[in-house]
């Protein structure tokens, strides 16, 4: 390894690197060449300058005692040299030099290893038009222009296409300060719905709704227009009007310059990489959003445009071309997103990715309390596991709730990225005390539903239509009341081993209570007297959660 | 395996044994004896009815759904018989039977496979003296004893011998509802001395006197009085009287049925089992705070009584009963303690255990932001992380803060437990969103404050005195005034390049900042130009709020 470093991108990855590279070697000259002249935000913080929560974009280049990090702060503390306002034109891999467009003319720069830190861009949609009143949001400017409009009054109605990570942060957004009416349109059948399942989809759908957001999804976008009066997004089924469009369908990866270069790109047009960071031409690393990773479950290469990846990435890049013996392995693409007040978070795949990569895939659904189940401020967090049926593999998680979920899916990250089972799963090992968790972790109870799922005592989607089964509601009356399933069959599981009568058995059940604790119970007994009997998984609280009073 | 399976204790093992085991195997005969009329309490629950939190005692004893879990809901809906009110008087291990004395007078009952779940009684002090005034807190007695008490306002000054999680959670029922006024005494040098470290326990001990409780630290208990006017304790310093005192110093496992049926008993004194929770004597088995388990860092096998542990160790050795390939393998032993406004939790070994076990262990500090440091609610969190030297793994965590700080050490007990390195934990994965996490997650920058320390960039303890060096203080002006160190040389972190010539070279320096992470910065900087040079780890955040203002 040499001692020229150019870093092409003032990202996170190309900044993380840049700054351990020079603690790493003292002595290497590094540079980072940035076409902007604002860089170095905390841009997964742009929904919140735009909700207030944060005051100003500003606080997003500042390091936690308030320091803005400009190029004189990277200069003096960091000890990295940075060529702000600089464009690469061409990279020329042979010769190790690249040409760049600065406010002063072009240069010629030379480097002994090449950094691409180019990072992703904003998709757009087929035939979407240029006009001021569509943007997508990506850049401090796109925020910084959204809140003026916000600020002057002039959006009061706004459409959000793509319910995905940033569609669902900003539908907050436009909602909680400004109350604008928010038309949220998502293609897929739901929200997140490359992330998570139908049943968890469903929660957050109904939090929007009840939020005052109005969800369309399954919905393709036909046709943008728009004019100084507004914009109109024609669907389907309607055109819908509002002030402001905003396009949220998701990023690709940032690689004109990649190609330029003659860097081979991987199959999902992201730079290819292995786990050392290197490209396919020697000299030239790539790290951050820009890159293809692998993905523990499927191994396949995935781009996942994730601000925790990119900054371990850069990271582990400056230990590369410090000779250091770091690896950038597999991911199980964990994540989180606040929706209002629930909490989303998800790790590994759910069941539908997984059934589209050809696993056999299972999986079950919980309710369960995040503390002793006696603890007043106690928050119900709804779980789905899904696994592997021939090996029992852990394939995914996900968990949405009202209190923080982040710590369950931080654990199950562990274990997809293991290739562990469920069996090992359920004997995990977890801090209790009633404020905080119950006695049994949640993620061991998922375990031990799971493999009871396998052993035939058997859950349905909280979704799951009657269809040919009778119901059975095990609950007892107060509860019925409260969260209500018609025609259905009442005897609390207190007096069930005194009412078998009462139950044809020559018919399919599907048992009903609060969380899936009690209808399991039944389902188990029911089946020990031969009966057809399966439980509604994450009970009715789930179901209710996510159809309310259509359920 | 034969089926009359006979379980000796209605404790959380017993009974999760029990209602697991009839599950698996619904046509075996499963008795639980129990010498209690009522039991089946989450006892973890017990100080929180104390401060009314929970209004009433039967809400430990109910499911989730507010069944009473009494003899007739274990038989109805458990398929499980219990005999209350029997105690066991002697056990015949080759005759597979055992005598017990119930309201009927004495039984004698046969079984083909035994299961201890005797748990564990409270220590005493020797000499403790028997009076109304005195008591333990184990029982569901004690809490209905101490609550009409206070109720009757009996109760105005009360000491806490101990400050373990039962005393520490006590303090604050005291102070919090009752605003009694409350003496810790402890013998160790700060609380939970045989969890955390100093650091940590400084950070509780700093808390528990903003909120008003009096603790005494370091100090032995020479004599306790007791009459009809009150207590007195005698230490070495003091004579303290109180109305009321609560010996808290810990539990001993329940061993005496053990002894008669003449078990092997461990290093611990707990009974011994294997890993399948099979003791010394065949077709007899124990689970429980009765049991000594294996530590996962020392092998050595350790009493845990802990209610996570004693739920998982019932519920295993059921499905070992029901002939299942299961284990209850080594423990982190991680647990958690709410004090007043802090949460403590903690897994593995502290560093003063594990050089008290022989490993030349080392230890970092860090004060980081749960959340992204611009996230508006974002708290402080603690961390210190212990590991060996030699190899680099990991022995453990301990992390204190004003938010949840369990789902960091969930995710570090999953490391401990495999034995895995810091360098792996470095490349831990997390979900992150600014609301939730930091991007990098703070168990990977403390992973990488360790390899820094392995690689000559050292902190000291936050509760570091000055000693030899020189103090730099590299903080804002601002900072310095909020927390300050005097006699302290002051150079912001960025304009130490240019005022190295005010630092005297040939001097030892401890250079501070809020956090330790400018400090760290500027100890790099200036070992690279040969001063010696250390930072304080944690920072002032952590001094100050273990020392406040005497830091």
């Amino acid at each position: 390894m040499s001692h020229r470093v150019m870093i092409v991108g003032a990202s996170a990855a190309g900044l993380r690197c840049a700054a351990r590279l020079r603690r790493l070697q003292p002595d290497w000259k590094i540079t980072v060449c940035e076409q902007a002249t604002a860089y170095s935000f905390a841009a997964c913080g742009f929904p919140w300058v735009l909700s207030g929560e944060i005051d100003d974009l500003a606080e997003l280049r500042s390091t936690s005692w308030g320091a803005l990090r400009d190029r004189s702060f990277f200069e003096d503390v960091k000890g990295v040299e940075i060529l702000e306002g600089h464009r690469v034109l061409s990279i020329d891999s042979k010769d190790r030099s690249l040409e760049a467009e600065g406010p002063d003319g072009r240069v010629l720069l030379s480097w002994d290893q090449l950094v691409l830190a180019t990072g992703a861009s904003p998709i757009s949609i087929p035939g979407q038009p240029e006009h001021p009143r569509l943007c997508s949001f990506h850049l401090a400017e796109d925020v910084r222009r959204l809140k003026t409009a916000l600020i002057r009054g002039e959006i009061e109605r706004v459409i959000i296409i793509g319910a995905g990570l940033v569609g669902l942060e900003l539908a907050e957004a436009f909602r909680s300060l400004w109350e604008a009416e928010v038309i949220l349109v998502e293609a897929g059948p739901h929200p997140l719905p490359k992330l998570l399942d139908a049943e968890a989809g469903a929660l957050l759908r109904r939090e929007l709704g009840k939020q005052g957001v109005r969800v369309i999804c399954g919905c393709p976008v036909e046709e943008i227009l728009a004019d100084d009066k507004g914009v109109v997004v024609r669907c389907p089924a309607e055109a819908i009007r509002a002030d402001h469009l905003i396009v949220a369908v998701g990023v690709k990866p940032e690689t004109a310059l990649a190609q330029l270069a003659g860097l081979a790109l991987g199959r999902t047009g992201a730079i290819a990489v292995n786990e050392r960071l290197a490209t396919s031409k020697p000299n030239i690393w790539a790290a951050g959003d820009c890159i293809e990773v692998r993905h523990a479950v499927s191994g396949e290469a995935v781009h996942c445009p994730l601000g925790s990846l990119a900054n371990r990435q850069g990271r582990v890049l400056a230990g590369v071309l410090a000779g250091r013996e770091e690896r950038f392995r597999s991911v199980a693409g964990a994540m989180v997103v606040k929706v209002f007040d629930l909490t989303a978070a998800a790790t590994g795949c759910s069941l539908s990715e997984a059934r589209r990569l050809g696993f056999h895939a299972r999986a079950v659904w919980m309710t369960t309390d995040e503390c002793a189940h006696y603890w007043p401020e106690s928050e119900d967090v709804h779980i789905q596991l899904v696994w592997e049926e021939e090996t029992m593999r852990l394939l995914g998680v996900q968990a949405v709730g009202r209190g923080r979920v982040t710590g369950l899916i931080d654990v199950a990250t562990q274990y997809v990225l293991q290739g562990a089972s469920i069996d090992r799963l359920a004997g995990l090992e977890h801090c209790y005390a009633p404020p905080f968790a119950p006695a049994l972790s949640p993620l061991a109870v998922a375990a031990f539903i799971a493999r009871n799922q396998h052993e035939g005592l058997c859950c349905l989607s909280p979704l799951s239509k009657a269809g040919r089964r009778h119901i059975l509601d095990v609950r007892l009356p107060s509860e019925q009341k409260l969260r209500p399933w018609a025609d259905a069959l009442h005897i609390p599981l207190e007096e069930l081993r005194g009412r078998l009568a009462e139950l044809d058995s020559s018919v399919p059940w599907l048992v009903i209570c609060e969380r899936g604790t009690r209808s399991a119970e039944a389902v188990r007994w029911l089946r020990e007297r031969r009966l057809d009997a399966r439980y509604l998984g994450g009970g009715m609280i789930w179901r209710h959660s996510a159809l309310g009073d259509g359920a």
